[in-house]
């Protein structure tokens, strides 16, 4: 079964503002930095599925509510982690290269994911998959 | 005259959410991954002055809007650089150690600063004095 390790983070709360770490070098999670983004996801919206065949991904989610979906392991009944980040809930998600994944936004407003990525992004090592074509069934979203 | 340089960059706009680029590995801007976090500037807050003496920044404001103010040279009359950024002017500012700055709220609500520093963060290594205790006088708030 794929090892989705996903941690909380403490937020460093102050009058003037709050501090949300994300990721540092020295972190047990960092591999390698090949590029920082935010993708914003709007209300009512779900991406899936998709693979990144090289690249892995760390998550955090500052604002809004998300639910990432997971394939943690194939066979005749197909396993699903699911994982929910946000503001209320600051974590971080470490996926692993080659895992399939969705998320859907659980907030009536956009929720903005951030993603490090141990190399740059490229279109081409990815895949998507439409939800009804997705060839491992079990999930519904 | 230290050189902050800052250049627009292009966010993608889909219907379900769009992508901020922040940095990448292969950008000139890129030098070495210290660390990566968010700090959120409430209403009405200035932030200043502060000083890095080993660390170089890089910043983008998804969310809100900030003004940052740069001390970009120290001689008799002190010249000062303003950069605004924010969701309306999207752009990133790479600054290098050693440079006094301070900045500015200028959304009436929360805004986010998104941080990539060429160290992990290090108190030690960061000056900050009083707006009312600079030395080097002549930038009004």
């Amino acid at each position: 079964m794929l090892n989705i390790v996903s941690k909380k983070l403490n937020i460093i709360k102050k009058e003037e503002g709050n501090i949300y770490p994300i990721l540092k070098s020295t972190s047990k999670y960092f591999d390698k930095f090949g590029e920082v983004y935010i993708s914003s996801i709007n209300a009512n919206v779900t991406r899936a599925w998709k693979r990144h065949k090289h690249t892995s991904q760390y998550f955090i989610v500052p604002i809004g509510e998300v639910k990432f979906v997971f394939l943690v392991d194939q066979d005749e009944r197909n396993k699903f982690k699911e994982i929910i980040i946000g503001e209320k809930n600051y974590a971080f998600i470490n996926v692993p290269k080659n895992v399939w994944y969705g998320f859907s936004n659980l907030s009536d407003q956009p929720s903005y994911i951030i993603n490090v990525i141990n190399r740059p992004y490229n279109q081409d090592e990815s895949e998507s998959i439409d939800i009804k074509n997705f060839p491992h069934a079990g999930y519904r979203w």
